[in-house]
């Protein structure tokens, strides 16, 4: 197999040494139905709440208070959707650079009677405090914002948002996918209802992620059955991604601090490198994530050089994943003003815990190979 | 680790070896997200389109028919509520031995303005005609029956029940989850329009399960946003557990007709056995999965003797799993008409790809032992 260089650790992540070795034996000889009585079951059950607790400890918040889902995804509708189902419908407002299973679940509120507003951002992407206001006055009963944007890489100051939401007696969701792992995650310094954090993004497996919820917060379940995770989300617990994502937040956890000075230090050289090429860095201005550099290069087709540098050997991103089948620019980037053309120029690189600074100057130096030959080939076409 | 004999296959299964061996790889080198546009993202991409054509052809149904979940509750979840969304209100009619995963849905329809009944079954366990008659008559718009109940092993007629839901107008949808991999499936001559299967059921991995969707059904996703599964349900694709679907299907098809007569010789040999010790065998009147035997033995607590078996070395369940924390007797029995205290002392052997003739033997020998101690204790305490 072709193995070009991985660099869109916000896409999906490759799984640690240490989380695939967790969860071998749950390929093999341990298996089991975590409700069954049985010393298979108990064997499960006990698995998962030891991931529990991993989990928990990672995001600061009381083991009782996660609820293991199928992934980010999930979890986001689960708080948006669940919540409303309980309230009489009202505003739900979401930031304008939201992930489309925040975005998505919150506009079909509105065929519940909901209003969904958008809170605007600045043009480096962080959520505009005018917009904030403005909304906040029309007294949301569900607020949901990022704490940090899967394309930019945009750290948003979440504690400050869900006080002024509380104060308005509304319910205030963070989607953290993208920030565990690589900020610290603190749910109570938070002081949101609901955050949801996912296993794939931080070297853990696909087909897990949880909504750690605040104990007042009552949610209608979208998946209604067994009633296991507290009758939150019923079907058998998938044992071997939970058991991945417990060792995955704990590495991460542990980890934390060398991984992000690692990574920053990778950062500075890849945006050094980029700035040299004439790149332009979105979000530059905002503090951001330290793996995450979302850049475009005038008069260049971002998916175009997307699909040359794979071929050269890089994997990369035009954006995010979720939206790559969709030929629409960055609506991150839309909602910063950025004009379409420039948006449609953009690349991310998301780094990780394979990368090098090899890695980081192999990627220039592609980089500045296929810029070279698709200037030569505009310059030929004119 | 104490390793009892595992007899509880309806709850969950190991994993065959050859499904184990193609998700190997996706904990490894192996890696992405399959809405990446780059080598990873395409090489998932090929992977989850192979095991979509695995798993249509387990069930003869179309590859775009094919809507992987994370499992059968969501499945089952999906189905009934993103059709309801759809729809006027009006009946909805389950049986009244469907799984929780269907009930609780299709009873939460009630709150948005709905009307919720139970098909009610005979003595054996048959789907009751005079009860589905007369809520036919009642034209309803959505019916669920299960192909293969969980804990009695019984088999329904669902090709005549769709047939006369259509007839009216209705929308049929059968869990399968059971079924898949014990007796023949086919999506187009059961003539359902929403049909439910589950990977874990069928030695394949938790995580995994997929509604298959007749292409007229227009469904509100359940989880909304990146668009994955044609909008369907959105999230990153859990492609290990997905790839193991998709072989346990294919060797599900392949081996379907040696391991239900090799179970039945198994179950044959149980049944003589707990038969001769004075066993009631539920729904031994009615066609029945070969693995499956549910059972009483008068004056015997079930939960009590399911503790003691596994003590002695065999794991078997009191009725379904998700039912294990509630103390309730099987709801599946009394709607059977079973009285509360026989359905207490029901226990439930689902026999596997690994049980042999020494498991079954060794089963009764330990299940012979309990028995008379049972009794003797029972003897010393009156």
């Amino acid at each position: 197999m072709f193995a070009p260089v991985y660099l869109d650790h916000n896409a999906t992540t490759p799984l640690a040494p240490a989380v695939r070795a967790a969860m071998l034996p749950w390929l093999g000889e341990r298996f089991g139905n975590a409700s069954s009585r049985h010393e298979y079951g108990r064997a499960a059950r006990k698995a998962i709440d030891e991931a529990r607790a991993q989990v928990a400890a990672a995001v600061g918040a009381h083991p009782t208070e996660v609820i293991f889902t199928s992934g980010g995804s999930e979890a986001n509708n689960l708080f948006i959707k669940g919540a409303a189902a309980l309230m009489k419908p009202g505003l739900v407002a979401v930031s304008a650079i939201e992930h489309p299973c925040v975005r998505e679940p919150a506009r079909q509120l509105t065929k519940s009677g909901w209003r969904c507003e958008e809170i605007a951002v600045d043009a480096a992407g962080r959520i505009d405090e005018q917009s904030f206001e403005t909304l906040l006055a029309d007294k949301p009963r569900l607020v949901s914002a990022m704490l940090a944007n899967n394309e930019t890489g945009v750290i948003q100051n979440v504690a400050a948002l869900a006080a002024a939401v509380k104060a308005k007696g509304g319910w205030m969701h963070c989607d953290a996918v993208q920030a565990l792992g690589k900020i610290p995650l603190d749910f109570r310094a938070l002081g949101v209802h609901g955050l949801t954090v996912s296993a794939h993004k931080i070297q853990g497996p696909l087909g897990a992620g949880a909504l750690v919820l605040d104990k007042r917060v009552e949610l209608a379940p979208l998946v209604a059955g067994g009633g296991q995770e507290r009758t939150l989300r019923s079907g058998t617990e998938n044992v071997m991604a939970i058991v991945g994502f417990g060792v995955a937040c704990e590495l991460a956890a542990a980890e934390i601090d060398t991984r992000a000075a690692r990574l920053a230090k990778l950062q500075q050289r890849l945006e050094a490198g980029l700035t040299q090429m004439g790149a332009r860095i979105f979000s530059a201005a905002a503090p951001r994530l330290s793996n995450t550099s979302f850049f475009a290069i005038a008069g260049v087709d971002g998916e175009t050089l997307v699909g040359k540098l794979d071929r050269a050997g890089f994997a990369v991103a035009s954006g995010s994943a979720c939206s790559s089948a969709n030929p629409e620019p960055s609506h991150t980037l839309l909602a910063m003003g950025v004009e379409a053309g420039v948006a449609r120029a953009a690349v991310r690189v998301s780094l990780g815990a394979g990368n090098s600074e090899q890695d980081v100057d192999g990627f220039l130096k592609a980089l500045g190979d296929n810029l070279a030959n698709l200037r030569t080939l505009a310059a030929m076409a004119v």
